[in-house]
Formats: structure tokens, C-alpha cells, sequence
């Protein structure tokens, strides 16, 4: 697997999903061509999935709030006649690298939650038209959908046979989205996630694994009205036309480089450093949201986050050994304020919503990132508001004190705004300054309070918003070294470090997945009972069971 | 490994620890037999421990509030001279088996736990006072400690070097401690699990690592005097004589059954299943709660706690291919009732406290107890409260409807008390019903509502508190057609499923230790980085790093 994997894509290049829309409604079609594949040595029968399939379903959710800001429901149904969807392709599994796995899951579980959180964020209210099997996966994506509809036929059924059929977790949110979402019971639960075959009709209701069960040949139907009784409900305003998200800017270097408009990212593979240098603004804020809208994907607040967005996923997908992301910023505080005032002081409008949403999304993937991240704050840096915000999602942060020699760039200075005391809440509900200040309410008063400020290093520091202010003397030499002793590290264990240290303070559904759940599967994933020679994953198809070693951990 | 290890022990046979009883304040010393170790093939030097040596401490634990509940503080200190504890014995880590290693620090976290809540429900508060080196598990022992008091010298500090030294997490709540209970910032958290040789003086204290660094000439005075201090202001109610917990009357037999005098565990290991019965009370409740004090460890509700805390612990770590626990529960359901309503009825009294807070832990014990678990409500059954609750612990339950032929036991109900309604909380924070009915606040009600009623089969049905009620015809079959699919699916996917079903709701840090920590700790413990021949943990102590495969995942 050593071609890049390219997380843009665009309608006309889809060969897995369709959807036409329909006023207030959109029917979102899954129909996965067999033969289309990521990679070669599978075929994604029966609407099974690779990450190509997701890598469009996400691109789906994404232009659905904004290019068709007019969709208040959208209907996730199958384009294949006896089933709605089998969930991550088998073959694929049994043969891809735990690290593409992982990696595969992280990203399948950030869409999910995205279309999730779409009714909350953006009034689109996602429905899962089941109609057929709806097995593993499939049912994880009927699962993320805030209405379940299933048919009541003999062949529909949904079902999480990976347990039983295939020795591994419904991981992409089932097991939590089963107890917490949908709560149902635990016992229940318990025998629902072991019965291969499922659960279809009554039952399904009963035991709160859909919504709604509905005759066939009043399905489509009772389908199409409940959408529309949704988009009558939907107190989302209306809004008659998107704006179109074109392509990128991008260029990827030999050396793994890659280069958009407003961000670059310099590799040092020998380091096993990625360097991610975010731009300021390049032009002045847009007078008014609608000189905003006028300026489309080309708005600087928009284009910087689909950007970095990209940026992340690239290095998580295609750059397994990098192990360290140093985020910059570079531009002046003040215009990048200025640029983010203008969303902050208009989040009515559905425009400056999405991009604020889309950045929550992004501040959450930085979050997740399995590998360890640091910033710093040069001179010249324009950590300001949102862009301050990733100075806490980061494991550590330095801070350029004093002049530098031969350094004329203004002083590094680090600027609160409003968007650090709410818009942006991590997974656990919290902001991240809540999370770095858990329970001294003291600490985040005192932050607040300097709201506005450029504050130089040694209030920063005080402040607790960096981790270390370092002079001239000493930034290099620090930086070098604790670069180099990242580097030295076991992957692994940084892995489950940073897992756990991120993430202090309450727990959600979004923090379960990721942490619980996320962490069971990949410890499964490398167990000889899955994934070994006889494990269940090989043998998946050949009528022969796994060769299960029975001891108990 | 295939000794049998034996959890019951007492201070005649300690060979690591010992306890000064000073009034209201004990000073605990660990102080490591190099010798001692449980197996072959290692030495415990520098106070490092393995599962002998806790064992050795959760007797202590154990004792101190049955046996010397005239103690408000603890202070564990090192019997050593330079060293307070070096954490988990490595050797011994690199050796054993991934299910022991795993079984290992599950049992640690809980002794660990029981002695950070010791201050909230017995009034026995721990501190720890640190001198010399306390790293890894020694300072994970510190850190669920209620107050940690460290010398200041050149040689005492506390760290976490398990990421850089070992490649592997401190997973005995270290990280989870650290951001939740100490609150240290994550970037210094960071900084902190990051460095072999830890932080020490003031900065431990800045750093929110320890509450109080004292230099080394009045540390071991300050020491006593923070723990009278402590004492003074404890609100623990003066007793003046404990009771003596004598050795349990037990018998292991060569086909792995364990006899106790109210528990019997029936061992079949071709089904890879075992039935453990739990006897109802063999004579009246006592008249009061000077009458069991009288009874001492003899007291039924003690005895039977004593005995099936022991015997979970046995299978665990002796038995770990039986994949499948069968809970029954054989008397009569109003004398139960009877004994368990004078503890109820008495929580202030110290000793009913005690013996409840005991079966609060060994309930959560049953909760995280990695094996498929089921509970049959037979005939002839005394499922009333406190072992109600074992109902709601376990996986799945059935239950006997109607008359069985040739069966003239009494019919099979389930009686709901006080106990079912707060007492007993999981590690989530909720009792077992509030976890299965989740915002489920009509079931909860509806059940509160029968409260003291034995509940027939139907009745149980239709309130949700069984999975599964069986008459004659189908009892047999159903249950040896679960048993049967149970054994036969992979146990590793058991392990993760249950682990995620288990716990809907909130979490705790108790909780986030048990699911977060530990499956990312489990994850690192099947990764070559930290146990190949190359790893980490193989290298300790040959000066060489492990040599890692540096794809991050």
C-alpha cells in the first residue's frame, strides 16, 4: 500500500454514492462499484466498504452543509436491492497493515460523527432507510444516523456479527452508540452483538436497535414522508443557495512535502518530523458575511481550515513514520482576528456557522491524531483565537521569548479571543482550556480576563498557555533535543500516552469511541485469534472457523 | 506458571510488608524480599513487586478496617533506605505470560483502589511518604495515596519512566491519576511520563505531583505530625476493637472445584464453564449488631462475601481458559433478606459499614472480571438484594418459569431491597439498575415500586430485571446452547465486547482506568516495541533500547 491515498475527491468522480436532492430532502444513495476499490486484492461486495467508500461518503456529508445548505434530512439508503449495507470489507481487513486499520477506523468514526452531529450543528437530520441486511458496519452507519427506519421483511434484519462471525469489535462506535445512544439494554445488548443473523421486525423496535419497523410495501413510502415531516419540524432556516467547494490548491513533493495556498508542510523524514506552517491571512477580512459568501471556498478563514484538514489526514494516511507534527503560524494576530471576528460576530448566519463547525471538526481531528504534536510560537506567529486553540490540542507548546538575533519579525505573542471560551469544544464537552485548567476555574478566569491581549511569552506563561518560553539561547538546542528524544520513543507507547493524557475531565460517546472502544479493538487487531494465520479475519469465508487459543485475558 | 497462586494470607506469613500500630495511626512498610518472589527467575530488587507482593498488601488493606478500625491514618513509607518503591518488578514483567500480565495489574488497580476510597468510606485515610527513588508503580502506589509528602534530597524524586524506559504505559492508573485526581497540566504531564528520571523538590510540587516536599531533616517528623494532624480532623468514629479475619475454610480439589463453606465452585473444563453457588444463610440473622460483631468472620453475610471474593480471584488467575462463570444462588431468600437488613439497617454502625463496603468492592470486582458471566435464577433461589445485584453484574440471566418436573424446590424469584437502590454503586458512578435502565427513569420506578415483593418469573420478565425467563421445556437447552456458543467464540473479542457493554453511562476515573488505560496498556502488551525479542522490556537493564518498529499506529 505505498501509493497516496487522496482525501479530495468531488460528484463527479464518485463511484460509490449518489444523491439526488430533493428541496428540503436528500436521498443519499449507497452503491459501491465492486471493482473500486483503494487497493487490489478485494472485491467490496454487497455494499461493503474500503476507505475510498468513506473517503466519499465524507466528502458527501461535507458539501451537503455547504453547497446544499437547503437539505434539512437527509435519507442514507442503499442503491442495491437485497441489502443496505455489509459493513468494512472483510478481505480488505484480513490483509491491511494493523496501522492502515487504525487508521481506517479513526477516520470511518470521524465521518460517522460528523453526520451524527450534522442535526445539532447544522439542522441536517440524517436517516438510515434500512432495507435489506444491515450488518457490522453497515448497521454502525444506520447506528450514527439520529433515525432508524427498518423494513419488515424475512431478508432485513440489522445485526453486529464481527463478535461471533469474525473475532473483532463492531468498532466504529456500534458497541457505544448500542448502550449510550440507542440504550439499549445490556443484556440485550450482550445477545444482539453474539447472534450473527441478528435481529429483524418487532423485535428490532422493542429492543431499541431501530426506530421504526415498517411493512414493505409501505416502506419507501413512510420513508419519504417521515423526511418531510422532519424538514417541516426542522427549525433550520432556510437558505437558498451553497457556495461550491472546488479543489485544492496542492502539491505534494517528492520529499513529502506538500504545499497549499496558506499552509505548507516541510517533512523530515530522517527526523520522522513533519513541520505544518499555518499562514495568516493574506488579504483583509470581508467587509460583511455576505462579501464572505461573494468570496466562496476562496474566503481565507475556509480555505486555511479545508487546508489544514487535508494536511492532517495526508500525514496520518500517508506518512505512518512521521512521528512528530510541529504546527507553526505564521501572519499578523491582528488580521487573523479580524478575519475570525467577522464568523464569531455572525454565527446566526448559516455560512459563518458551517466554517465554524468545520473548524470544531478540525480542532477534534488535531485531538485524535496519534502522533505527538507540539507548536511553536515564533516571532511573527499569529496564534490567535482559533488558531490558539491548537496550542492545547497539542502535547507541548514553546514559546519564543525576548529578541532573537537577527530575527526581526515582531515579537511571538499568543492572543485570546471568544473562540477559546466556548465555540469549540473538544470530544469531552469541555473547551480546551477547560481541559488543560480541569477544575481551577481560577486559572481560566484569569486567562479570560486577558482576552484581546497579544500577550508576550512571560504572560503567557504565567497564564499557563505555553509550556516552556524559551530565549535565544536556549530554543534551539530544546527543541532539537526534545525532537529527538520524541523520535526515540516506542510509537506504541506514545500512542497510549497521549491517549490518555489528552483527554482529563468528563467522558462522552465521541471520547468512548475513541478511548474504550477504539483501544479494545486495536488490541484485538493484534491478537493471533483475529488477525493471526488462523485467526478469524483469514479465514473469514473459507466455512472454517478461527483457530481461537482459549485462554482468557 | 502453574502453581496455584493462593490469595488468602496473614501477617504471620508477610514477607514484604509490615505495619506499626500506633493509636490512631499505622505506618506501613514496604519492604521488599528480594527472594520473595511468587515465581522463579526474577529478584525484587529496590522494593519492586509482583503479584505476591500485592496480595501481601490487599491483606493489609483488608485487616486494617476489619481488624484495626482504631486507624484514621495509614502512612506507607519504604522500609528501604533509598528507595521508596521501584514500580512493577521488570523481569517478571518481561517473563510472564500476556493473560497474567494483564490478570496482574487488574488485581493491582484494584487494591489500589480500595485504598484511595479507604478515606471515603472507612475514614482510614493513606498517605504516602516518599523517600528515594519512586517510580513507575511505586509512585502509581503514591499517587492513590490521599496525600503524598516527598523529601527533598538529591535522590528522592517520583517519576513515571515507563514510556521512555519500558515502552509500555504506567498503567496502573498512573496516567489517568495524573490529569484526573492530581490534575497536572497535560502538557506537564507530558513532559512528566516523558522523562526517565522524574521531578523532584519544589517543581514536584508546582507541578501538582506530590502536595508537600519537606527537607530530609524534618521529614520523617513532619511525617507523624501530618498524620496526627490528620487524624485529629478525621470524623471516624473512635472504635476500640476490631474483629479477627481467620483463614477461609477452603478446599481445592484436581478437577479445579474450590469448596468454601457458603461458596462452591463446580469447574467443567471441556465446556470451559464455571458454576459458582452461592449458599443462602445457615442459621438466623443476628439479633443485632453487637450479636455479629460477636460472630466475627463466622458471620454469614461476612463469611459468604469472604468466600466469593476469594474464589473470583482463584479463577482469574488460575483458571483461565474456563471462559464462561455461572452464578447460582441456592436458599432461602427471606433469610437472606433478614441478614442482609441488619447491615442496612445499621450502615453507622463500623462493622455493617465495613462488610457493606466489602461487597460494594466485590460486586465491581464481579464487573470487571474478564470472563462471560451468567447468573441462573433457578428454583429453590435466593437472589434477594446484595446478590440481586450480581443479576445486573453479570452478562445475561435466566430464570426458571413455572414448575419444573421432579423439581420441588420453592419457585424461582428475585426479591429487590434497599440494596438495589444506591448502596452498591458500579464504577461508573450508578448502581447496576440505573446502568440498565440508563435515563430509563419509568423502569427504574416501576422496579422500585415492588420493592420486598419475591418476584416470580413473569413479573421479573416484564420489569426488565432478567434477560431471559425459561420454563421446563426450554431451560436445559437454551442454557447449554449459550454455554456452548460462549466457548466457542474468541475469547480476546469477549474481553473487548463485554468491556464496552459493561459500562453504559458516565464515567469515572475508576472507570476511564479499567477501560481507557488498561486496553491501551493491553494493546502495548501485544506490540513487539514493548515485548518482542527486541522490545523494551527484554533489553532492560542490557544498557541497549529497545529497537523499534517506528510506524506510528
Amino acid at each position: 500500500m505505498t501509493k497516496i491515498i487522496d482525501f479530495q475527491t468531488d460528484p463527479s468522480k464518485y463511484r460509490h454514492w449518489r444523491v439526488e436532492y430533493d428541496g428540503p430532502v436528500a436521498n443519499l444513495y449507497m452503491d459501491v462499484d465492486e471493482n473500486g476499490g483503494l487497493f487490489d486484492g478485494y472485491q467490496l461486495k454487497l455494499n461493503s466498504y474500503d476507505l475510498g467508500v468513506d473517503i466519499e461518503l465524507a466528502d458527501v456529508v461535507q458539501r451537503m452543509r455547504f453547497e446544499h445548505p437547503e437539505v434539512k434530512v437527509v435519507v442514507m439508503r442503499s442503491g442495491k436491492d437485497k441489502v443496505f449495507c455489509a459493513g468494512a470489507n472483510i478481505r480488505m481487513l484480513g490483509g491491511a497493515a494493523h496501522s492502515h486499520k487504525v487508521n481506517f477506523c479513526k477516520f470511518t468514526n470521524e465521518t460517522r460523527n460528523t453526520f451524527e452531529a450534522a442535526e445539532a450543528d447544522s439542522g441536517q437530520k440524517y436517516i438510515a432507510a434500512v432495507k435489506g441486511a444491515c450488518a457490522g458496519g453497515g448497521y454502525e452507519l444506520a447506528l450514527a444516523c439520529n433515525h432508524i427506519m427498518l423494513t419488515d421483511d424475512a431478508t432485513s434484519s440489522v445485526a453486529l456479527p464481527e463478535v461471533p462471525l469474525l473475532a473483532v469489535l463492531p468498532g466504529t462506535g456500534g458497541l457505544t452508540r448500542v448502550t449510550d445512544k440507542r440504550k439499549v439494554r445490556r443484556d440485550l445488548a450482550d445477545i444482539f452483538c453474539s447472534t450473527e443473523e441478528g435481529v429483524k421486525g418487532k423485535r428490532a423496535v422493542d429492543w431499541r436497535l431501530v426506530d421504526e419497523v415498517i411493512p414493505n410495501s409501505k416502506f419507501d413510502e413512510t420513508v419519504q414522508e417521515r423526511a418531510r415531516e422532519f424538514a417541516a419540524a426542522s427549525t433550520k432556516a432556510d437558505v437558498a443557495e451553497g457556495i461550491k467547494l472546488g479543489p485544492l490548491d496542492k502539491t505534494v513533493g517528492d520529499d513529502g512535502s506538500v504545499t497549499y495556498s496558506l499552509v505548507e508542510v516541510a517533512v523530515d523524514r530522517d527526523g520522522r518530523t513533519a513541520t505544518i506552517t499555518l499562514h495568516g491571512p493574506d488579504g483583509d477580512a470581508p467587509a460583511d458575511m455576505d462579501a464572505f459568501t461573494a468570496e466562496g471556498d476562496r474566503a481565507y478563514m475556509l480555505r486555511l481550515a479545508r487546508e489544514l484538514d487535508d494536511a492532517i489526514l495526508h500525514l496520518r494516511l500517508n506518512e505512518m513514520e512521521l512521528g512528530l507534527l510541529i504546527f507553526r503560524a505564521q501572519g499578523d494576530p491582528e488580521a487573523f482576528g479580524a478575519h475570525e471576528a467577522l464568523l464569531l460576530g455572525n454565527k446566526d448566519h448559516w455560512l459563518a456557522n458551517e466554517v465554524l463547525q468545520y473548524w470544531k471538526r478540525i480542532l477534534k481531528r488535531i485531538d485524535v491524531t496519534s502522533r505527538s504534536m507540539a507548536a511553536l510560537v515564533e516571532h511573527g506567529s499569529c496564534f490567535t483565537g482559533i488558531l490558539a486553540e491548537i496550542l492545547w490540542a497539542v502535547d507541548r507548546s514553546y514559546m519564543m521569548e525576548d529578541e532573537f538575533e537577527g530575527d526581526n519579525r515582531p515579537l511571538a505573542t499568543v492572543t485570546l479571543t471568544d473562540a477559546n471560551f466556548g465555540p469549540f469544544p473538544m470530544g469531552n464537552g469541555l473547551t480546551r482550556l477547560q481541559t488543560r485548567f480541569l477544575d481551577d476555574d481560577a486559572a481560566l478566569e484569569a486567562a479570560a480576563g486577558r482576552k484581546g491581549e497579544a500577550l508576550e511569552a512571560e504572560d503567557a506563561d504565567a497564564l499557563g498557555l505555553v509550556t516552556m518560553i524559551l530565549d535565544d539561547i536556549d530554543w534551539e538546542d530544546e527543541i532539537r533535543i526534545f525532537a529527538e528524544e520524541r523520535a526515540s520513543f516506542s510509537p506504541d507507547a506514545m500512542t497510549g500516552m497521549e491517549a490518555n493524557l489528552r483527554f482529563a475531565g468528563p467522558e462522552t460517546m465521541e471520547t468512548r469511541i475513541f478511548g474504550r472502544l477504539t483501544a479494545w479493538q486495536n488490541w484485538i487487531f493484534n491478537r493471533p485469534n483475529a488477525v493471526g494465520p488462523d485467526g478469524a479475519l483469514q479465514r473469514y469465508g473459507t466455512g472454517v472457523r478461527g483457530d481461537y487459543k482459549m485462554e482468557r485475558v
